[in-house]
């Protein structure tokens, strides 16, 4: 059996749309929100991100010529109201963790490209708008949503995602003849923190935290 | 006596900015903020939606060429500062409630077309404008004022926008011939499901909120 | 012994680049918050501000062609994590808020100055612009860490940063040969204001406040 690249990118880049949207389900549903709210929640939290990303690099915004990613957020949210008890189960939340891991680590590296290839602020440009791309519209879901932002607690979250930005953007600038395999590294990096966080429960370490 | 429609919309559309404005005076005046805040608040409620959506778009801020908005905006805050004991009797209340019904109304349907015109995600897109162009700038002053976003509340406000915006946007689709009539009839729309909400205290079904 | 201009300006612009990174460094210090967050909200109150400006002037984001403002809010982040007990020493505290003053003083009228020569809704277009180049950073920082935002407190903050751009713009409308002196007088006015609000405890007076 043979699957392509592209393929495989297009598969995660669904699965992790609809992860995104589904975090703002289970976010939503705390708050008991409506149905309409979950489904713009779920929209913000799949694109704001990159929505963000795009108003700084001066670019269109990218959904607005991929309509699909607003379709996949919009129905994976009206899924999620329906079937949030089968959400919370053991199994299907582990499921979605992971999902949500290849997705903030995919997302993020293609923000780093976006940014590079406009050669928006090199090098710490690409690494902004790599992290602001993977966890810019959870961010703004729980200001919307009055919940503390990832800033606040403890989580292996967004620091996964900086260090896989910076080491692309490392291997860009220094040997751009890897960017391929470089981009398969990070993604590899930020799911493998991000399992490590999940799986085995790792933190912030309490020396990087204030006392 | 003869009004003509251009004469309406303008009339209505400097109400609506000016009760955009005092609903951040009625917020302000629950957080107890001085007058400089609330005319920061009242012109961030007024424009703000209109100007995320112009960022979004990628066009200049509409207000920038247009800035009675702002004066308009500054003014309201100003009179509303100073007179909020009248703003909150009953019938002052309830007329003030009214000309929000139309000002958004009204400013969504041409959020819509704005996008519209501009071809920006077409089908999509302009529904999206359209809502954020009425709920932005009231969303962003609740986040300000560290009060509970209309997400967090079961009122319904911003889903007769969305209905609005919606049928608005499917007549263009299929029937553009039809886009004066159905510009009128969607900001009916929009007004009447407020009414409802506002007069018989109708909100989101239960059946739509999360148990 | 003769100091130029440009050297002074650009010395205020690092240090008060590093005093903005250091008030996060404060409120993240309050929240318990971990390094990394620490950095982002360091980056984020430093270039907050002047970003959402240039995003609503349809300008390049500033930093984005002068790395050394992310530079120094990173380091100076990273050195207030590790010697946050120093900052909230008398002495030290004192010295910050005023370098404070003068940054958000320079940073208004630079704000306004970059609206002004882009002809951006004048005259309102670059007062609103100066504030927000000062403030805005701070406004977000407060958000994304669960604060009280500056609307919500009476400490004489925005108001003296509104008043000194309100003068500056009056100069430029009205005597445009005396822009250079009025730029002095307008910073000197913002730092005198914010040194009676520090220094003399002066808050906003109760009549400008909602009873």
């Amino acid at each position: 059996m043979y699957l392509s690249t592209s393929f495989l990118t297009e598969t995660f880049t669904v699965l992790g749309t609809a992860a995104f949207a589904l975090s703002a389900v289970l976010a939503a549903n705390e708050k008991r929100t409506d149905v309409f709210s979950v489904v713009v929640l779920g929209v913000v939290t799949a694109v704001g991100g990159g929505t963000i990303r795009d108003c700084l690099l001066g670019v269109p915004v990218f959904w607005s010529e991929a309509l699909f990613f607003i379709w996949i957020a919009i129905i994976s949210s009206l899924i999620g109201f329906v079937c949030v008890p089968l959400l919370k189960r053991r199994f299907v939340n582990r499921l979605y963790l992971y999902i949500d891991a290849i997705a903030i680590a995919m997302f993020s590296i293609q923000g780093v490209e976006k940014a590079w290839d406009l050669g928006f602020g090199l090098p710490l440009g690409p690494i902004i708008m790599g992290v602001l791309t993977a966890i810019g519209g959870g961010v703004v879901r729980d200001m919307l949503l009055q919940r503390p932002t990832l800033f606040l607690n403890k989580e292996l979250y967004a620091i996964p995602v900086a260090l896989g930005c910076t080491f692309h953007v490392t291997v860009l600038a220094l040997a751009p003849a890897l960017s391929y395999i470089s981009s398969v590294c990070a993604i590899g990096l930020v799911i493998y923190i991000r399992y490590l966080a999940i799986n085995k429960s790792i933190e912030v370490p309490s020396w990087a935290v204030f006392q």
